[in-house]
């Protein structure tokens, strides 16, 4: 597909988070933008001269309607996932979705097979699995250097840190959830990804309000802190953390696997190994990560999954469906 | 009980894992020390001549039998710890067992039991819990300081450190299982300890043997490591990992607790806190910790409760069946 | 007063160091800036253009006249903060005046008599008790949490760093001495806001200089280093030792008061304290400061006592002049 | 005097602080131990026992009878230094007293005539001087390396600890004092000596009781905190501090000096200079200290001034005194 | 000469390199720039636009025949420093070339000579010796503070950093070599300066290449590490490293001598001595550089040599000569 | 050889030095100990009681005369390494013999020359050889893990410290040479070994006398400071420095070694690798040692050639000459 081009058209929806997005298309090789679009005059006028851009819109019907538009990058509040992504696909465009790629799994299915049936991409905005440590370990872990992985822990916590408080982000009709939908679809899919996307069976755990004080006004109706526990077929298990306010030290995201030849935790990434049969530690050196959208646009070029593809958007957000019903009926949930 | 004597007199059966007892009753001022028993006669001479003692024996029963005795430690494996806690108790002595109370919940219930029927004292061997830092700790969650505990975390983990290999330890029939009834009994007891001794309602774990090649010979039918979640019926949850061979960095026991108003890692111990309104770390100095062979003596004299009694240590035993079942059936276990 | 105003009017006069005064007000939601003062003909064309103000003045006499001007910030070389003061106040502004307050005490006395005479208000610019971490503490003394407090330690030394070497700053006439007067009134003041402003009874000190050589050329006619000891009513003592070059380690500014309760240092500050009987350390995080420019305009505004009233401006020349007089006695100066 | 002896002949008095002495002679090439004395009978018996000695005495007086005794030690309670120091003084034995040298200035002087009258060496325990560090930079001051020395800071505080809490120390008519007298005289002292022994000519200080709760049951009539201010003939002056509980961090004991040329700090020790007109530090490696008893040795058979004479222990005893006088009066004393 | 000018006038030929030379003269108070030089237009214009200059040309020879132009700076590839050097001395201008001097001592000779017999000035872009530490040390030096240095060691060694892969750095006819001529010549200059800058008498050395896989494309027949050993005619010995890739820690560039007074390392500068007898480490604070730039003008001005003169850019010449011919041989060269 | 028998007679000649041997054999599972001789009869008594030994002798021929004596160490002053070395031979017992093996290569060919001739081991105790983190390295070299090795660097340095002062160590006759041969021999062999062994092809060093004040009394007529420079057939090269005094930081003992794959230092063992196409630091963990008194009696018992053969002495006393003969000759020498 797009074989007689040498560039792909992308657009970007939303410039609060997708600003990001944006510069990525401008510095890739391989990418040109050909217009934007967002609710808010104010920031698009902005990103328009900042950027040196010609076609704005705040509808993003229009930017959907271009000719030259190839695929679009969808940034905005995660209860308007869905209905945009929908949109795009039936325009015809591919597609980079921020995580997490929707309220909920169905949502998230719906997506997947709308792309599947127009025969497009669908690509989630993992960015972690980009990040040069995470491209690294993951070779390592390719390459057999861990053996098999059978444990992992991750998790994201904060002090103190709930993001715009009482605006979309701690409204669950908005959000689909607090720090776990927020932070944990991060580090569990960053995880999960270096573990070599096992399928989860089963996810047990707990999501809970514990500082309303903190949110003055506006709603707040999800969690602040969530546990989990997830199994996954191969009989790896993985514990969870999460949180926007927690009486803990510093703000720390963190990742540690466990196999039978070798652990490792990152950021920054250490290797806890075994050479010549004396135990080790390997530090690497200045790993470099993968622009993401050099990525997408090589993907659509030359018609290849994508590192990050829709299948473990869909994945993710069962897991995170199952930890939430398993903290409301307080048992272990099945994942199908 | 006891009420014309000023001193408990005590014996100590088993004296590899129970020498440590044995110099904690000759230093405690309410205590001492009968006479001892060990199957091994070379170190049963050796503390003889070291101590400076009279009775000794190879058989226990002959030292149950002594009149001037009230109390027996017992430090063997685990799997004598029912039948000689049961005889010591028909003979009318108070117990301290080492943990893990038995190999299972109905072997420790059993005691339990025959302890009640006689009126005895049946105190666990926890001595985490009388260490100064968990003596502090305890009194400021007692005091309100921590609000609500809903969530900890515990682990014990070793990159290389398989005990007795082959012998005793890795033997299930004999110590009932690996890390997560040997390390794993020591940080779950301190960790609920200090959140209150919450009633456990559920747990899911993961138990496996991933590195058979450690132990060169002899039996190994246990695990090396083990994750597992554990809920509590206030609604707090802990998740735990122990192991005796992971690739990891370097051993660690370590207990982290999560309350509304505090949070606490321990050791050392830091208590995140705060304090008129602003964010604090609170850094206790010196804490001291208690004998609880002193303590266990007082209990005797005084007829009082021991800060570890019996029943906790049945509770324990529940959550490590719950949990090794888990392991097998890779579901949750309900915990009545 | 000023009643039926949202925003009060303000001037600065003095640009060299008055400029944080500027940019204060521009930042305060109730200030407003009416006009600037400087004999500096370029310095004030180069704030007004970088700030966009429109009346700016050589002769601060005619700021003064402004109608609109409600109050106005003095930060002009030491000995004219006396004369300009009272021009201020006797043309019905409200002054907040750079730190030491005058050259001794009898001017001080002579502005706060002005002050008081004409209704309006004195306030000091004592910035450090502005600090978050100084606020803090102060919460904390006031809330009992230190005990009695009956010694402190305060100094600012430097290794090397003479300020303005040869001009006024080193010019006893213009200046009123060194830093004693330029550092020993930033520490000083800080210290014994923090102790609850006792009243000083007695002090001995020694002020001398030992680095003739480092000023080329220019005036140099006051001390470079001095030391010092203060006697409380309350019978607390606090030590003093401030030097623009001293053969010591790197630049340093400190604080420590210690009190029957607890004990502290700043910056950064700890707290040496007990709790339930055990020793601790108390490290708050982040606590923010206020500004006093926002703080000047509420007390303007509501008609308050500033945090910084002249009254300690005058107690701070008492101590500042008894030092210089002990060290020129080689006695102890009673403080009336 | 003692021409034709080889060694000096020592005994002890005191055994619980002068076995420091005893072992201290035993290890001096040029002494040799004649007796011990202790009204301990235990203590003494154990000492005899353990360096093998052969004359040893309760009353202290047998010991002062031997003919092969050349010199004492005395190391006893502070009110008993005088006594035992005239006794022996007139016994015609040359007396090391431990410091502070007496309960006052007046007892000090009496001994000190009476050493004087009887033509004997009375040398102070000042055990700091001996330090490879106070030698070493002495060394340094005396060639001038310093320039002249104008300000100093010394103190040795204590965040807990009251030494045989309701005994003698805290015993005013047995210790003379608390911290001040038992800390104070250690670090004044070993500064004063690297200063040059410059005159004391006043002081000005604060001795008080903030922490009674803490000795139980006891005595407990003297300070736990002083700070003092002393000035001295050359102008120079000095802060101290001293405390048995403070509320303070760790234990800590320091002597900082102040230079026109140089400045310094211990321990550890660091100078800080200026070399061809460069601000450079200056770290000595490993300087090696004295032996006292040695030297008081060689002093007796060289006829000799010792380091740490007996007119320096009635200077140390006139600051003290000068200090509590000051914190009765709360004004400056004179020292004359 | 120049004697009836304040300031002289400089061009600079070779702006890639030579931006920091054309910036020093613009900072320097006795120095005009002229006019500037470079074949690249681009960064002939960027310059021009830059620093507001008036005369620039592609071509250096018209900024050669300037009437007003007294000296050139020339940093151009190594191979053209021989030509361009001759042409600026014939033209009758003082000389500053960056170093290498040229790609072989011949060269150099000759460059040299020219200058000789023209009367002019030429100065070699020795940087490290106008650094504040190397300054310092100098002066130490010379002031007999090390005594007799008989030993040196010195190296820049680089994990991974071959400059300008495949471009002049790596093509020998143009660059005379690899890191021994690209780093070498700043660490073994500088080294050698600070011993006083004793004659070299012999060489021993090895320059290999061991990475060609790292230089993709492009020309790459130059070492990319060298080890060396020099002899000097005072008896003294130097070990020297250098590197564009080795498998080492961190890029790391150092000189350490040993002389039998003192030692000493940079950077950071610590001096490794005795004071009175004592080991002591010293470090100097905050030592100042020189301004080349401003030296060069000056030494023109006043007629004077240079801190860094021609003569030692050819012995430098001579000892890298020595050292590629002891590479090929493998036996030690002699340097005449 | 030896084939009946399970364990290796040992002597130990020389017991200053040669006590470790005496508890290596003690020790050794394979060895026992037949008898021991030294002239210093205080020294042989002391050994005799505290190890429980039969046959001491003053004259180590009759030790040599025991039938059941297989083999012996020999650990005495460098000048008496060949005379005993060759009377064992010639004994009929296998040697293992301290480094350095002689005072010059023409001995060692001697001592060599008689084992072979006589059909025995002459094993040199290279201990560092044996050393964990050397066995590691070596084990990696082995295996490739190093590719090339090209350049290494080693020294052993101290700030002060001259052993023996005044005796055998400093006089040459007895000794060989100063830290070059003492220290020198250590660190050159242990990084030649792990180098592979290459072959010595020349040496250029320096070895001098710049302390001679240092050693008061007694000969002093062996250098205390050599640098050297070391090249191998493989066209390798080694930068050596060693010292007893040297104004240098503290004391150290390094080896680096540089390959085409990988570099290391030593101690602690670091390896500068890469993995993946990424750099990579490797810390391997508590690699273990071997004892050479067990591999001794392995090797005479299974008939082998030790780890540090008679003909790795031999090399090591080629290169010592050499470096020695440089010195003399100002040039490099050229090793046969």
């Amino acid at each position: 597909m797009l074989k007689k081009k040498d560039k792909v058209g992308f657009g970007v929806i939303g410039l609060g988070m997708g600003r990001g997005h944006l510069e990525g298309y401008l510095k890739a090789s391989n990418a040109e933008v050909v217009g934007i679009a967002d609710i808010n005059e104010a920031r698009l006028k902005d990103c328009k001269e900042q950027y040196n851009l010609k076609k704005t819109f705040t509808d993003y019907h229009e930017l959907l309607a271009l000719k030259e538009l190839d695929a679009v990058s969808i940034a905005v509040p995660n209860y308007l996932h869905k209905p945009i992504t929908i949109d795009a696909l039936k325009a015809g465009k591919h597609v980079l979705v921020e995580k997490p790629m929707a309220l909920n799994a169905a949502e998230g299915q719906e997506m997947l097979d709308t792309a599947k049936k127009q025969g497009l991409k669908l690509m989630l905005h993992f960015n972690n699995r980009y990040r040069g440590d995470v491209q690294l370990i993951k070779k390592y872990v390719e390459a057999g250097e861990f053996g098999e992985i059978y444990y992992a822990k991750t998790g994201w916590v904060r002090r103190r840190g709930i993001p715009g408080a009482g605006g979309w982000f701690t409204t669950k009709s908005q959000s689909g959830g607090g720090p776990l939908i927020d932070l944990g679809v991060h580090v569990i899919d960053m995880t999960m990804y270096i573990m070599g996307s096992p399928k989860p069976v089963a996810a047990s755990g707990c999501a809970i309000q514990k500082f309303p004080q903190i949110v003055g006004k506006g709603t707040f109706d999800v969690e602040d802190f969530a546990s989990a526990y997830i199994r996954f077929e191969n009989g790896a298990t993985m514990a969870v953390e999460v949180s926007w306010a927690q009486n803990c030290a510093a703000e720390k995201q963190y990742s540690e696997i466990y196999g039978t030849k070798a652990g490792a935790s990152l950021s920054p990434l250490v290797i806890w190994t075994e050479k010549a049969g004396i135990l080790a530690d390997l530090e690497p050196k200045n790993p470099r990560g993968l622009s993401q959208f050099q990525h997408f646009a090589t993907c659509i070029l030359e018609d290849k999954t994508p590192i990050s593809p829709g299948e473990h958007g869909v994945f993710m957000m069962k897991i995170l469906d199952a930890i939430y019903k398993s903290s409301e009926t307080k048992r272990e949930v099945i994942i199908e």
